[in-house]
């Protein structure tokens, strides 16, 4: 999975003129998938993959007749309303089809021609959910963020003693999750608030967002089987952008015992675009763990954990507010880090999951947790870059910020970029907060 | 909801022979809901209803042409492989498949030519999960056993200070809620030894049960709009028996911060029998909590929440070693409660989740958590019968359970009696512990 092949050549170029261009997020060495239709049209949604600035539609691809053999099938897989019948074919096809597509698509294809005719342009597009989701887990596994949330909910005990034996992780809400373009009310709740021994309700008043990758599950495993840490990689299919949206407030009072609920599953925003692994091999790098650190016990190790465990995902967030959109002012960076990272790996966040029999299936999602970097202005949340709420951000317009106000908008970007690969992105994940309904 | 009609007469005969037993936990007064398909048929599922032995089969009767107007819509929604079509209609339309079927399967209906064709005995049949279950919930509504349990995570702090403002629940396993007749192997994790300041890894050694009672959707709402609370029975289709098997020393050790994950997630069982809101409407009793706790917030409050919120649903669980099996003897009694000792109300539960603008869709499971009772002979879990396994139940053939032990079958039951009412059951939730898997 890591291994690098034809399809990563950062020499090669589409046809598709935009593909080429070097500040791009999809070029030919991308390929990523989405499920979409043309805005307005009222179309069935069909899968497509991102092309330059173009989807090409996989079910006219499917019934082009430009592919053959295993491509074909896959191809065919993508061509229904979500992409779950091509997640569970497994990663033998998902390569099949990345390889064919990239010829396909490369200067000079016999395809071009018949494939041409298969392209819509991302700005007349809407998107779906590329997925039925049918469990969605959140994970935990940023040490940094653990221990700055930590600091604010349990001072005396920031980082509790099972966090660098276990990828923490629990049950989240898949109704709740859409697409980016997402915007969702204010949440309303129980709070406790401070001093007080009652609690109050209302909108909540630390509303705040997470920047996370989610993990698209591929093929999947049978309850009371389990997925080993060696074969893990290959049963997922690819990372999206997740935007965790959090109320702090309605968290801190109702977490005890049995952890976050109704703090969470009003909103959970994703990108269109799901980069498969195969297209992040060039960007792997070492996992690595402070010396002194536990060694994972053996399920959740393995050496290509430890060699190539990890993925170097840029990563941003962005935030405009409602006067910065009507002044035409674009959305400001409120911090960047790096998926690389995590404590705990993608494939330990599978072989974790599944080591009790628990079955992931195909479109199921897994939440990475809040990626945030070991210093505090890499944070992945407004509750940690502003110290819950006390230290404020100044945006550029001079507006300020504890946590989110109406009308503000989260912006999550992701890309990974070197010397000697092409640069790949993720695309966007917006989602804005309107005013809270009246209680 | 609570209201009586003419379905409830205790005086009502089925022409259907063994619906009329006294004993018989499915008369014509009851009329659940399941999804089956003849015992190795390769069939596919549909659509049935309970009457004596007999399961009256929804495709069947839908194409029997005995039934008109909106109770044949109800029926062609219900002859699917879920009934997440027939939980959406509604509750007027539930109510008058009931109606229907009531007048249909009475003693001297016109229908009985015709339907005595849709008949399929119960002993020939499998069944399956009846809903799609798009998210579960569980609850954690029994004071006591919060209360029990507390007393042993937290010796100092058993009953947290939200527990009597918040109905605390938290998103569990979709995936592995399997349907009476499961069984899985022993789950196998890490877990921290009494002392021990590094985790070991291997089977649990700390499994339970949970008594509990599922919670089945019907017409949900739209993902930022909420459920008052004097409109959310009318939003539930109707209960089941729901084992929430739990592994304990798993989660002691991964529970906080974030709640419960792989202790619970390698399965759940329901009973196939979802016993309408209507059915219980004989069954209603007042809700009352003790004095001097607080009175519900807003939101959480309504008249019909106290005069008639409870329901007196008995419950009780059974176990059958493997050694009883062998003997041929029958499950032994491990306790008995009811549903009425719950602090919080099925109307209160979907109030809470939807509060904040989560979306509950057709066929969404909740289950209420344990439903232990006030003294520990009445819990609903070994956890607490056993006292965290320090207190050896002793079985009728001599055998005792801390925690169980492979092999063990755990039986789950369910019924409503009393007089000037007709007895209507539950049918049975039963599971089966196997070994672990090879480590």
């Amino acid at each position: 999975m890591t291994h690098l092949n034809e399809t990563h050549d950062p020499a090669l170029r589409s046809w598709v003129e935009s593909a080429n261009q070097a500040t791009n997020d999809f070029p030919l060495q991308n390929l990523p998938f989405a499920v979409f239709r043309r805005q307005g049209s009222g179309e069935a949604f069909r899968g497509g993959v991102a092309i330059g600035e173009q989807i090409l539609d996989l079910a006219l691809a499917a019934a082009s007749g430009a592919f053959t053999g295993e491509a074909a099938g896959a191809l065919q897989a993508a061509s229904g309303e979500t992409l779950n019948t091509l997640m569970a074919l497994g990663q033998p096809s998902w390569s099949a089809l990345r390889l064919a597509l990239s010829r396909a698509l490369r200067e000079g294809a016999a395809e071009q021609a018949r494939l041409a005719a298969c392209l819509v342009p991302q700005s007349d597009a809407e998107f779906a959910v590329p997925a039925r989701i049918g469990d969605y887990t959140d994970f935990y596994t940023s040490v940094h963020h653990a221990t700055n949330i930590g600091r604010q909910f349990r001072p005396d005990n920031p980082l509790l003693p099972n966090f660098k034996w276990i990828p923490i992780g629990y049950h989240g809400r898949a109704s709740s999750i859409k697409v980016s373009g997402q915007t969702f009310p204010r949440p309303v709740g129980q709070t406790l608030p401070p001093g007080a021994t009652e609690p109050t309700f209302g909108p909540c008043k630390r509303l705040d967002y997470e920047l996370e990758l989610g993990v698209f599950m591929g093929s999947g495993n049978a309850l009371g089987e389990r997925i080993a840490i060696t074969d893990a990689e290959a049963s997922v299919f690819g990372l999206c952008l997740l935007n965790d949206w959090s109320a702090r407030d309605i968290q801190a009072w109702e977490y005890q015992p049995l952890g976050p609920f109704l703090s969470k599953n009003f909103a959970t925003t994703i990108s269109p675009w799901i980069v498969t692994l195969e297209a992040l091999a060039p960007y792997r790098v070492p996992f690595t763990r402070p010396e002194g650190d536990p060694q994972p016990l053996p399920y959740l190790d393995a050496p290509a954990n430890w060699a190539q465990g990890a993925m170097d995902v840029q990563l941003e967030v962005l935030l405009q507010t409602q006067a910065m959109r009507d002044a035409g002012e674009d959305a400001a960076r409120l911090s960047r880090t790096s998926y690389r990272h995590a404590y705990w790996t993608v494939a330990q966040m599978v072989a974790h999951h599944t080591v009790n029999g628990c079955n992931l299936q195909p479109g199921d999602l897994l939440g990475t947790g809040t990626l945030s970097g070991p210093t505090l202005d890499e944070a992945g949340a407004l509750i940690e870059l502003t110290v819950g709420g006390k230290q404020l951000l100044t945006l550029p317009n001079g507006q300020t910020r504890g946590y989110l106000e109406d009308g503000d908008a989260v912006v999550l970007r992701g890309w990974c970029e070197k010397a000697g690969a092409a640069r790949i992105g993720f695309g966007e994940c917006v989602g804005t907060v309107l005013p809270a309904r009246q209680v």
